[in-house]
């Protein structure tokens, strides 16, 4: 398996992507790094790596955090287009980039291509629950959607809830206000009928807080929304974790207990730790690409080439575009709602 | 001084209301129940009330969590209209309701009427952040909002910070998905201008993550994101203390070091339980109410009768509506946004 890596997006890029995916590469898969070949080769000369399973591919241009997506995606050259354009030309499996996200979702859509019967790609993410997982989408390819769209995330968080998660019909949930069908937003309160009519398991409104719950598989917002909930997860355990330090460590004596739990707390914030474990799929395009977060560094970069490596080999884009409930969407969606 | 309190509102009314209002009434206070003057008198009976302190008001309707706004404001005999006249003649110093979040808002809006310069009331929450305390708002009053609307909002954050935070200057932050301007849906990216322009130390976006930094004293956004953030704080934080519990007690040995850090984490688990720390006000109208959490019980309603008596003695509603930032609204604002 070959999966092509922007190597120049990121806050920590190229040193911690390079660092991520010779770590990640092994017998079985094939790195294309995209970038700037010196960069790159400089950062595999510091590190020792032998490169057997590193491949090169040179980019001229690199775009930056800031850079609109209508400019952006008009750049050819730039490492996220040429990693894109080898997943459509059959060259990698899989494309993985931590720089501009609304960059990368626009240039992945435009150059490899939508699944037929979805208008926008959604980018879904896997949060813990008190039982057991469940997917988030949009957290932040579309910020401001239409009912139709919403309804599409729906069908698409439930193929993957059912082939990534294992989960057999899938509980959807659309994130609102409150439970009662007319709380919520102009938009939530309108998509309740196309979230009705597609033969999902639509089980009503979810509140932020009842994302955790385990009551639902599949949960279903606007990209904006679901940023700042991904988001502000982060701080709320960030500071939580924070502040029991904070907490034990004013009294000598509570530094004992907390030195003998510091194995399970650790573990328990590396599951926490969601939003950066590994990116998030952008689902609906006709391959596989996986977002990493802005911050990410070798773990989170080799974590990312795992999550990719396991999209490319559970077939989940092969299922969401003959899942009936795409086949159903087919004809149905709207050529004017174009994604730029 | 004299507190309305809509003794119907709530999951848990008239049991809880009415225990939580005993509870804070003292001789400085003098606590007025709205409701059913039966069955708030059994529950009376049933706690041994001397009820000195306590006076009761009938009502002859309460309104159903689940009540269009549209009926519920027409609703003049309701807990919570009566409450609010009680406030609008000056017989009761602040209203206080758990119940329809929406209804009271709405109620409160029309009865008791909007400072001048303000268009829509907003729901303010203090949050905890790692070094000290913010403002968030609006957390539920507005679920659809115009950048004129985030303005004020900002406006009364600030006035609030000021006030009751005694902060100067507070740095305004606009919650959005990522730093730069261009970054956010139709609403923020709107909004900048508006925020810019009214003589408010206006710091730029703040996204989800950073509203617990405290790099920020007042942050804005409109009440459906406002009140997701919300919720989703008291999931995540709720989650992480039963995961450290479920981690822990997966080791016999672990149980002894958790057991010596319980002051700790419950002391902490109180300062992040903000949501149901004792109600938020309603800032922009002219009077002082309070909306408690339609799940509180009687320590929450007690909180809330102490929140409602701090914004009173604060002068809270005067600061608001004497402030320059607020003057300057005058006349700007859009009589056609009705809040109905």
């Amino acid at each position: 398996m070959r999966i092509a890596i922007d190597a120049m997006g990121g806050d920590y890029a190229p040193r911690e992507t390079v660092k991520g995916a010779v770590a990640a590469a092994d017998d079985g898969l094939e790195i294309v790094l995209v970038g700037d070949r010196q960069a790159i080769g400089r950062e595999l000369c510091e590190i020792g790596a032998d490169a057997c399973h590193v491949e090169l591919v040179q980019a001229d241009e690199t775009i930056p955090m800031g850079e609109p997506t209508r400019t952006a995606v008009r750049r050819r050259r730039s490492s996220i287009w040429i990693a894109a354009d080898l997943v459509k030309r059959g060259e990698a499996e899989a494309l993985i980039s931590a720089g501009n996200t609304a960059a990368a979702m626009a240039i992945a859509t435009v150059c490899v291509g939508r699944i037929p019967g979805i208008d926008r790609p959604a980018i879904a993410t896997v949060v813990p629950t008190l039982s057991g997982q469940a997917v988030l989408l949009d957290v932040g390819a579309n910020v401001d959607c239409s009912p139709a769209n919403i309804a599409q995330f729906a069908v698409m968080g439930t193929v993957y809830a059912e082939t990534v998660l294992g989960i057999k019909r899938p509980r959807v949930g659309l994130l609102s206000i409150g439970e009662e069908e007319i709380k919520g937003n102009i938009l939530t309160r309108s998509s309740h009928s196309a979230l009705a009519e597609r033969g999902l398991n639509f089980c009503g409104n979810v509140e932020g807080r009842d994302i955790f719950s385990g009551d639902f598989d599949v949960v279903v917002c606007d990209g904006f929304v679901g940023n700042v909930v991904l988001k502000v997860s982060e701080g709320v355990a960030e500071m939580t974790f924070r502040a029991i330090k904070q907490e034990v460590s004013r009294s000598l004596l509570n530094r004992i207990p907390m030195f003998l739990l510091r194995g399970a707390l650790s573990r328990l914030r590396a599951k926490m730790d969601y939003a950066e474990y590994g990116g998030a799929p952008l689902l609906g395009i006709r391959g596989v690409c996986i977002i990493a977060h802005g911050r990410s560094q070798a773990r989170a970069i080799a974590n990312a080439v795992r999550k990719a490596r396991q999209t490319v080999e559970g077939d989940v884009v092969g299922k969401i575009a003959g899942s009936p409930l795409v086949a159903g969407l087919v004809g149905k969606t709207n050529g004017a709602q174009e994604v730029l």
